[in-house]
């Protein structure tokens, strides 16, 4: 039973019957249960009219002829630049108007599954599909209990069952958070570990270093067997250019492990507008253009086909302190011109999330994280990290801000999929019952649809202020402290074949005795 | 000087370089100063397909031909619709297939403009426009210091204050709170001589009996001119379906006071759909589309030309609890659905603000209010009534509240006017001059352009842990009251004529005068 949120009250009560009523109360409370990611019914918004991407398009063309990027300290990458026929001065190289458009319109897909241990729970990248994928990356975690700290790898075990736990989270992420109190040369093994033994869906690999990609891909092996691994997706693995226009060698050899093994790199210029790109959208647009394409055809020259997914993570600072800021209104432009770019490519497009700067999860928090991940729903982003837990420009992951995020991920997925225009959708029927004046609580179309009707927040109070008062006046935060406690409680393991699980086990141990700790 | 946020030590030091580069600073901290309303310049978004909302219609049409709807208590109404060709049966009155949308569409304008007594703050009303107006009849006020209790209109006058004293609020809106310590049957005066002394931006009236909407009409002729408050829209005003399908007299006889004035009327089925509408979007929509295409066909059979908007206030309810729901995805597709049919049908269009159903200004509320803001502002609505201070379902108006959602509708206003496309805005020479490797922080380009060049929250933290703690670990809601204090303390009441300000409370004592206090 994957579905671990039985502890909310509401399910629980429902449960007891099993069955049609038990999957009717889960959809009820916002969870499609079986479907494993959201498939859109709405088009997306395109904001930007075709001549305005033109103008993109051509000024990332000039970037890249006349400027050209800089892939440092890998003399491979460029000898493989140098063989596909653009120009390498140095490390910086080159590309005539239009050479890295053709090479990614070749070969790369322009939609993949990423398949899952649990196959149930596999992902479809791409297209009309939009997948939620918790918060990356952060050193310190949040609770209301405990406050701000440093991240362990308990913690880290902990937001993979809550994960796992929450059917509006497709995917168990990556770096959930980083768990410091293990050696930085070996912590990848725990993680990679961990989403492979304590969740059955879709997850990230390490990219720290190439040897750490090496072992994610030998891990994926005994987990989903050698020649599955070579000819489908199971592992996807998030890529930063050091934008303005540098790829160092750390990511250059992630990607390339990764490409050769057909696993999936999500190749993201990491953009704080004002100072890593232009203070302008257009200007920032066409750069991310430009080192996008760079890393992606280089995938496909690595090995044609391997999946790719054009990323972003583009957010502006305050020009006074230099502080990144977050769910404001020109990184949200930004946001809609890349996605558009990213179809007139062809490729998958990541972006958006629950993105906000403030410290706690406070109105600041939510008014941010909710512009994020708004506009991203709208945009069509199909890889969407950064969904759920993030506080703090991504330095903190919050244990409360993760559920109510995932309440606010739930609600996406009801609007993107868009209205039921069925016969029943219409409900004229009802309208003809109830007539003026009356009301449509008891009719019969109400009765027949009222379960799934509308989306059943499990964190928003939208009772009295009365009742709400006579309950201890809780702000979501509170009552979001709650949930986590009942999610891990009823948190249960998936199974997995013990031959598996004692053979990954192995490979770790074995990694692990092979070199010193440390922690570079 | 009508920009009272110099408060904010940020503008403050900057005004005192006067002149354009005051001018630079206050559109630094997110307000166009020039711009009283927002022109957009990017499309809408229109997630309905013509398939879709032709459906819809017809619906709507099969909805008033066969069910018909009830005008209740007002024969004279029912007068019109017999010689305009409809089938009146006692208070039932049912009307051809589009008989209405023909009434309409010969002569309700598209777009019209609602002078204010400062014309440079006169807004524009349909068409590629936004205006944002406050909250509007919450009996109840929340401030962090005071908590909850009833209004008064010392309260009133504050809210007045801080809708005049804020950039991004474009209107000074109509019952910010119900000021409960007047009489019911005086207060309407109050309020709206409040509105034209407090305040210069335009406003709304009172609708609350036939007779007060003649008292508010009166008053318009006061601080007008009778002859241009007969050619010229000075006032604007909501008029609420009781839904399903019925109108009373009381919002019937409001409504014809001002189209026979020729001022503009709100014309608002207020839905909770499972209660008031069907469960359904499309039955919700079909249901909004019949009645307000009635209410707003009357105004024009009361005085073709008459400007007309398109009202939808549309929530859905807990089906558990019966209580309202805010900011969740089935009345989000509502409010899309409603802003394509208000096009259809060539008329300007009113939903959306900063809905919420939580009792405090927590995540809850930003949540939802941010949820519903964004997708009301992509969908095009004109009129956006609630955009600031609602608490609590409408039940309480925020002090902090309304402070924290300005802050979100002067983002809106950016995100809204869309990318600068100009050589300037496309940025190459920024990114020529800075090269890969390097920053763009002191560049020409970023030196030119970073005082106006990102939104600057008054309000949102982006320090570091450290400093914000050391500032006392604020949350927004604690920022927000010192921010309303710093606004409340700077407020300058906009200069009157003499003449006109003696006239106005002549007036409104001698109204007061000539019949005793009614709390009916």
């Amino acid at each position: 039973m994957s579905d671990a949120e039985g502890g909310s009250e509401g399910r629980k009560s429902r449960r007891g019957g099993g069955g049609r009523a038990g999957r009717q109360a889960a959809r009820a409370a916002g969870g499609a249960v079986r479907i494993p990611y959201i498939k859109r019914g709405i088009p997306t918004f395109d904001p930007f009219s075709d001549d305005q991407l033109t103008i993109v398009e051509d000024n990332a063309d000039a970037i890249l002829a006349e400027i050209g990027l800089d892939f440092r300290g890998d003399p491979e990458t460029l000898d493989i630049w140098r063989k596909a026929g653009a120009s390498v001065d140095g490390e910086r190289v080159r590309f005539e108007k239009g050479m890295l458009r053709e090479i990614i319109q070749k070969s790369a897909p322009a939609e993949f599954t990423q398949y899952a241990r649990n196959r149930e729970k596999s992902v479809q990248i791409g297209g009309k599909n939009t997948v939620l994928v918790p918060a990356y990356g952060p050193p310190f975690v949040r609770s209301l209990e405990g406050g701000r700290r440093y991240a362990t790898i308990e913690d880290f075990r902990n937001f993979a069952k809550l994960a796992y736990s929450i059917d509006g989270i497709h995917h168990a992420g990556g770096t959930l958070c980083e768990p410091v109190d293990l050696p930085v040369n070996k912590r990848h093994l725990d993680m990679v570990l961990t989403h492979m033994t304590y969740s059955d869906k879709p997850f990230m690999g390490s990219v720290t270093a190439p040897e750490r990609a090496e072992d994610t891909v030998e891990m994926c092996k005994i987990l989903f067997g050698e020649d599955f691994v070579d000819q489908n997706c199971v592992v996807i693995n998030l890529i930063n250019a050091n934008s303005p226009m540098v790829w160092d060698d750390t990511m250059l050899g992630a990607l390339k492990v990764y490409a050769r093994n057909n696993q999936a790199t999500v190749i993201s210029p990491f953009i704080l507008a004002g100072a890593m790109s232009p203070v302008t959208v257009a200007g920032t647009l066409s750069q991310i253009l430009a080192e996008a394409m760079s890393g992606i055809a280089l995938t496909q020259l690595v090995r044609p086909g391997a999946p790719v997914v054009f990323g972003t993570f583009a957010s502006s600072i305050s020009m006074q302190s230099g502080a990144p800021t977050f769910g404001t209104p020109e990184p949200t432009l930004v946001l809609y011109g890349a996605a558009q770019l990213a179809r007139r490519l062809g490729v998958p497009f990541r972006s958006g999330g629950g993105l906000c700067g403030s410290k706690i999860s406070d109105a600041q928090a939510a008014y941010e994280s909710a512009n994020t991940l708004q506009n991203a729903a709208l945009a069509g982003v199909n890889f969407m990290l950064h969904s759920a837990g993030w506080l703090e420009g991504g330095l903190v992951m919050g244990y409360e801000k993760f559920v109510m995020d995932a309440d606010q991920c739930a609600m996406i997925q009801r609007l993107l999929v868009g209205p039921d225009m069925s016969e029943n959708g219409q409900g004229l029927s009802a309208i003809r019952e109830v007539g003026p004046g009356s009301h449509y609580l008891g009719c019969a179309h109400t009765q027949a649809n009222f379960e799934t009707a509308f989306y059943r927040s499990p964190l928003a109070d939208n009772n009295s202020f009365e009742q709400w008062e006579s309950e201890g006046s809780m702000d979501m935060t509170q009552r979001a402290a709650m949930r986590v406690d009942r999610l891990l409680k009823n948190y249960e393991k998936p199974d997995m074949d013990a031959g598996t699980a004692e053979a990954l086990k192995d490979f770790v141990k074995q990694r692990k005795e092979a070199f010193p700790d440390s922690n570079i």
